[in-house]
């Protein structure tokens, strides 16, 4: 797989809302994955959000690497993968973080504002592409 | 996560040809995802066919533990995940593994036919679903 930093097509793929799953290691060593929302920065990393009583959140402050996948076609044969570690674990105290992936996802803010969540920031070490997101 | 077999109505949602990713872990312990394509077999088991030359086919061999996100709905909220292993891993001698999960998403044999390729054959040890698929 390639080094980041990610070209600047790939960086335009994964810009877009698409769907995604992120996979990451349980204590025990097994793989979990889960569809989630991402948000690619200006800056390259990847910002995540959990809510805060996810095991999965416990997985990644047990082992901090993870990758995403991003679906990024209709024609079924483009996607990314992006592989890194989590960098840092911020309580999302004003859901500003949840909200800016809501309304990138679907345009307005999150539904959901009773449930403690946390940002998660990912720096990307490696990535690979398939089809129009070939290398 | 709920323990296999799978209630009825998630079968009825993984037996569709979802758009799907799956998570391996590499030999240094690093989640390692990619979209897949996948058939739920009648017995409860999944279909998985790798091309022989991948990574994550030595990653299998090396560690059996897979975990499988399929994303089930236009909602955006309806994804299904299974937690397993891989219980046998067999030469696809003839392609006609992957023309089942070709025909199963496409209508049509697949594609590419000078390639060697492997059926993976997963156990479902638990599942977790959202959305419609909730428990």
């Amino acid at each position: 797989m390639p080094a980041a930093p990610l070209p600047a097509e790939i960086a335009a793929i994964l810009a877009r809302p698409n769907p995604a799953v992120m996979g990451t290691v349980a204590p025990d060593g097994r793989p979990v994955t889960v569809a989630t929302w991402y948000l690619l920065e200006d800056d390259g990393t990847v910002l995540l959000n959990l809510d805060a009583g996810r095991a999965r959140l416990a997985h990644l402050r047990h082992d901090p690497r993870v990758s995403l996948t991003a679906l990024a076609g209709d024609d079924w044969y483009t996607h990314v993968s992006v592989q890194g570690e989590v960098v840092s674990i911020t309580d999302d105290e004003d859901l500003a973080g949840i909200d800016r992936l809501s309304r990138h996802y679907t345009g307005n803010p999150y539904a959901v504002r009773d449930r403690a969540r946390v940002n998660a920031r990912v720096r990307v070490d490696r990535w690979h592409g398939w089809g129009a997101a070939r290398a």
